[in-house]
């Protein structure tokens, strides 16, 4: 069994971008921009925006991260976006999810200008990756991509099974697993709510993907000996031997299930440290993409 | 066993329409309008093009096709079709494919107006099918649903297989049939060429659509006992009992596997007929977006 470490992918890949980052200050040429809108003040979006700062300061691109009160209405949002895309400095674009409850989410989204979009949430980048034409892959999918890459993982006429069918996970992974290309060509089932006969489904799998929001929700009996197991959950539980009073856990129940997997992500330090590297390669890519 | 009469189907499609459209007139107001550019003078593309135009003509929309010859330029194209775009007297715009060879295809979808895209190939559309939300879907995918819809069938928590991953049928069949709404919320296996063990996938599917193009492929020994059955297999072959000297076939070897079925589309008089079906369908709802 071999643990697949998120943090020293997450690592390889913003050091790649920082070597790439030397290049292009040797060129004396502009560094690559993310610009991320933030509305309100709610705690976690607050902690996701100061680690892709953080993120991009570290591997040497330039960030701008724009500030608007909860009560600011959708134009003034919508003329921002507008702004923000018609500035040549900036390369990636993203808003911060989820926004205030009055927000029409999906069409800011589509304001945001698909090739700034580095977030892969707007229906043009959605489509083309459906299609199989080059896009941006939102920040998870596109980061189980570069795991499984990164440690040279079959996939090839593999049986793989993804847990879950949202938007952000489920559906486009589904997507990618089953893409005539590397890390793709399996042969994927999607499961959900109303699957029937689960635990016999994932037994056949050689590689699982579970991404449904319920704590230890796979046991060491939905598990075939050998498979791949990638843990998308990011489970917040109480737990009385951490300081805070509670700890992150995933979907998978690590302990039991991690004996007989030929790999498997933990929760912390798998797929959840993968996006802010995604997200960073999304944006060097639309940077390259205007050059 | 039950045959899925596309035919009939299609036909009450039609005077659905046809009916709408007694509506509209009686209100004295514009009616449907789809637009067809043809580009070249490709046999099939003429015929496809043809029976649109019969079907629109037969419904009561209105129809243009406008022509082109094989040597016009990619940019006059595009001009074109941005007239097409701003003309609002226009519902529907399809460029029948495929173009000749020196045409970039997918700038060319990309340059239809997305509301206008009645064939559902933007992918602004394959987007925000993928996301769920309400988009044009193509003719083919939207013709299978409309047959499951029609008969009944019943899919939430079926097994679900798709063999062939097109970006015309397998695609985004697969998606419309794990999405959650009717038809839908099976679990779906999407099968292609490195597929290993497909017989047994398939013996397992209460559902199996077929869109592979190679005849007579899925045979009696792959398919389970009252499972439904939709052939998207549309291939000629000769024959020395028509006067053409060939005759249509299906991907499923209809004879030996009918008997096993619930339910079972023919070739001819299946998926095929409901093609134009559902491109009018999209141009009554492009229609109607508008007004």
């Amino acid at each position: 069994m071999q643990i697949i470490d998120g943090k020293k992918i997450a690592d390889d890949i913003y050091r790649e971008l920082s070597a790439e980052i030397e290049v292009i200050k040797n060129l004396d040429k502009r560094l690559p921009h993310l610009a991320a809108v933030i509305v309100g003040n709610d705690g976690a979006s607050e902690t996701y925006v100061a680690n892709k700062e953080r993120a991009c300061s570290n591997v040497g691109f330039n960030s701008t991260i724009i500030r608007y009160p909860e009560n600011i209405s959708q134009q003034d949002l919508l003329v921002k976006i507008k702004e923000l895309n018609e500035n040549n400095e900036i390369d990636g674009l993203i808003v911060q999810l989820p926004l205030p409850a009055h927000f029409d989410e999906q069409q800011v989204i589509e304001a945001i200008n698909p090739n700034k979009d580095v977030d892969g949430f707007h229906p043009m980048n959605v489509g083309k990756m459906l299609v199989g034409i080059p896009s941006f892959i939102s920040a998870t999918p596109l980061g189980i991509i570069e795991l499984l890459s990164r440690y040279k993982i079959e996939t090839v006429g593999k049986s793989c099974v993804v847990i879950g069918r949202s938007n952000i996970v489920g559906k486009p992974v589904s997507v990618l697993m089953s893409r005539n290309a590397y890390p793709g060509n399996a042969t994927v089932t999607i499961c959900h709510s109303k699957t029937k006969g689960l635990k016999e489904i994932c037994l056949n799998a050689d590689i699982l993907i579970v991404a449904i929001g319920k704590p230890n929700y796979l046991t060491a009996d939905m598990v075939k000996e050998g498979a791949v197991v990638i843990d998308v959950g990011i489970n917040r539980i109480k737990s009385d031997k951490t300081k805070s009073g509670w700890k992150l856990i995933g979907d998978v129940a690590f302990d039991e299930v991690a004996p007989k997997c030929g790999y498997i992500t933990p929760v912390p330090g798998g797929v959840g440290l993968m996006t802010v590297a995604s997200l960073l390669l999304n944006t060097m890519k639309a940077y390259k993409n205007k050059h």
